[in-house]
């Protein structure tokens, strides 16, 4: 094991979270079947917007079920040493949300247009509830940059 | 986004998902809890041996909770744009099985060691039932290696 470099000031992680969720295209997502006890993670690109995570599944498609019939997920971004994990609150994006720019937006982070599959995806917005990020052992203090979906106080 | 490389052939898949699990240390690992609608998502270090992942968590923590109540699982290895995914069955080890060999291995793959916890850890061998593989979307189509526990065959 190489040796970990000294953990990062809380303002840091947090700058550090912001730019990797502004920067960063892919995220692993992992929901929860309803029957209990059932897990499902895929990766998925995502944009983050007004403090939000969007991603876009096929309806049809286990991640898009969970999300739907539960509303929570987890997403981890970026390596497995410099995690960005979020839990969160998802709903489905009603139609009068997905304007033209919205679209655009996305497909432009995103790397991928699903309105051009014919309205087969669903568009998902997931709202923060707790954010942590820490990149080995000794950053799992202090790893907590927000709970209960307020950022905490970095001095 | 940059162009796809031409889709790897399933023979190719297979050894660099082989070489992948042989090197790598870290995988995301995503279970669901008892109530349904769930999701626990954490990064762990894992072994790799006799065709098995092998991972170690406390027994306390909700990834050991839930791979206790279920055994069900989903790995995520290597990063989102060239994925090795297993969807496994997991069993806690017995503890005549965690031999000083078993536990030395284990800590020269996984980067640390369980044992120096005082008896707080799990290991848990997770048996592969599919394995898939797959760098852009030009690799979904083939991307299943394994199912049913059982390697497809490669020419």
């Amino acid at each position: 094991m190489s040796q970990a470099a000294p953990a990062r000031s809380a303002k840091q992680r947090r700058q550090d979270t912001i730019d990797r969720l502004e920067r960063d295209v892919d995220a692993w997502v992992a929901t929860a079947g309803p029957e209990g006890g059932a897990p499902y993670m895929m990766p998925l690109s995502f944009m983050w917007r007004d403090e939000c995570v969007y991603v876009s599944t096929r309806a049809t498609n286990p991640v898009a079920r969970n999300l739907v019939a539960s509303g929570q997920v987890h997403l981890g971004i970026g390596p497995t040493r410099d995690v960005v994990h979020i839990t969160g609150r998802c709903e489905a994006l009603p139609a009068d949300e997905v304007t033209e720019e919205f679209g655009d937006a996305f497909a432009a982070q995103a790397g991928f247009d699903p309105r051009r599959d014919g309205g087969a995806y669903l568009y998902f917005r997931i709202r923060p509830l707790r954010i942590q990020a820490w990149r080995e052992a000794n950053e799992l203090a202090g790893r907590d940059l927000m709970r209960d979906g307020v950022w905490l106080e970095v001095d």
